[in-house]
């Protein structure tokens, strides 16, 4: 099952050494390692954005691949370091959530703390775990080291409170739960609850977001309305979607992740 | 003539999931394939950016390179996905005319349309068939697969308008094409056209944009004129540009995508 | 020693075909060739920021990295290209002092003109070296050639007027040499300096920057302070680090790379 593949998730943006850094670890350890670059600007600090992020994607990913997830706004503290083996995949990073929300999409068998510092690296600090622990972890599990030396067991990982949808007398509220580089907004309403709430492609959907109402077309894609004009769409992701064709729909109507969201079907 | 390089140019910036689905999915389907990311950051839905920067450095890729190219603003329309094989090198991608307007540099030898579901990505969606369909298909053509068996042949596939030159009774006319991270303004006009509007390095040129007026010297490279100071030059695709020395030209001259720029000799 | 892995830092940023070319040249030279990019986004012309940051991660990478190092203000001008053989890497890049200066931390064993034009790429510009000399070199190095062929010895490359620590009455003074993009500002002044100073992980300290004085805590990590306030720590890199838990450092007190920092053991 194993591939070398490790792929990283992370908010350190590109401008320092932390990810060179990280991958240059990798490399060290085990030179047969292939990296890929999931993101490394999930929104700072920000559990629901990589978890929104890592969720949709995973699974395009081959069996065997390590998720080496480094969202941490906890370094430092007593939060653990976990290393988590799913149906298909690894998963190393801190016990903060996101790892373990998405791998139990996967089937979830084995939780342990990454704690076994004879596969830490040569540096140590207090504020870069990813480089120090999480990173020379990955890169073991990717060579084929056993799992189970990794650590104890973890019994209660953390998991992420996830944005829910909540139904209304005549429609559904959700969340903002990630703004796209394009402005297009995912929401937590998926394509099944709009398939349950009885709306379908076609229709106007009445939307209300901070107290304003606007009316619009629940369509395909993008290119069913003129450039320049908004629409709903369900998202690559599954998710249902606020976007403008060619625009931004974040700037248009001032969206922001956790903001709520009402549908409605039209009249 | 194959060596399992896909190299892969989109607009859809490094926030998202959107590139990180592709790269899985071209390590899915083809193990071995190497992948290198040329660009993620064309202006959204530009495709003469996107026909720029491709132009810019295809030559410079192993032959058998696949070239993934998805910039894609008619996504979910009728566009057809195309895959083109030229002398040296794959392309794949929207028949939007990127793909097809550099391969012509290359000479074309096959166009076909990519409708083989066999080769698509487990996942369909109507937004996203730079995962669905055009990853995919690069992935198998990197891997070996016969480039017949992608689809029918495309008769006359979409050529982007370029951006031209026109000449000027005592000067060249030309367009800003893409503009650099340095803020460098590229023109239409190349190297070629200098030297027969008969334009030297050394001379001192007239430049006129948006009815302003202003005197560059044209010399070899920035370090010619003082830290802050505006020049032209012959940048390294070839094309004359408008830059300054440790500075923005952009931002000095307020230049966008698309401005006419008028070149004469100075008296 | 050698492992094939070229390590790449430019300040060109990821809009451009430029990062793009190199790495092409690269896979064209030496198709066995591995590519790790450290960051592209070093402040635009920045010798003191590119020392800073290559000098963080240098040595995590595996023995035989070649480094191309590419932040260039000074090309088309008569400034050096070189080549740099230490005890475990290889170095390519502009005579600016980068990549000297950090090389002599792991042991300078030959310095060469990279002058070997049968080395050169096929294409040659006045202002891209990164893609006509310097990428050709590294990928020449990374699959084996003999390192005295590169050039002639070079007797006195230049060498990078680092920012210093100066001793106070009662502290030390220095200055910020990187900004990080989470706005953490890291300054000349290491952990030993802090422990010959006598200041010690609790303490508080007084700092003045810029005619302001205000009090921070030195503590071991950014979990230690609540959300929003700030701090000073020892960074991955081993340098002393004004930081906010969860926020910008930077942004709170208005830092810029160069500014001096005074510190003073508080009374």
């Amino acid at each position: 099952m194993l591939m070398g593949l490790v792929a990283v998730l992370t908010d350190f943006g590109e401008r320092d050494f932390y990810v060179a850094a990280m991958k240059a670890v990798i490399k060290n350890i085990c030179p047969s390692a292939e990296i890929v670059d999931i993101t490394h600007h999930v929104e700072k600090w920000s559990i629901p954005d990589a978890t929104y992020i890592l969720s949709c994607c995973y699974d395009d990913f081959p069996k065997g691949t390590v998720f080496l997830v480094v969202v941490d706004p906890g370094v430092g503290t007593e939060r653990l370091p976990i290393a988590i083996r799913s149906r298909n995949y690894y998963w190393v990073g801190p016990d903060n959530g996101v790892a373990f929300t998405v791998a139990r999409r996967d089937g979830v068998l084995e939780v342990r703390i990454a704690e076994n510092e004879k596969l830490f690296w040569k540096k140590r600090s207090y504020t870069f775990h990813g480089r120090d622990i999480f990173a020379p972890t990955a890169a073991h599990l990717a060579c084929g080291f056993d799992f189970r030396q990794v650590g104890s067991v973890l019994e209660n990982p953390v998991l992420v409170d996830e944005y829910g949808v909540e139904p209304l007398e005549d429609g559904l509220a959700g969340y903002v739960v990630h703004i796209d580089d394009f402005g297009n907004a995912a929401l937590s309403i998926t394509g099944e609850h709009m398939n349950g709430a009885g709306i379908r492609y076609g229709e106007v959907v009445a939307v209300e977001v901070k107290g304003r109402m606007f009316s619009l077309p629940f369509v395909e894609s993008f290119g069913r309305v003129r450039i320049g004009s908004p629409l709903l769409l369900i998202n690559s992701c599954g998710r249902l979607e606020i976007a403008v064709n060619q625009g931004s729909a974040a700037e248009l109507f001032s969206l922001s992740i956790g903001d709520k969201v009402k549908i409605r079907k039209k009249g």
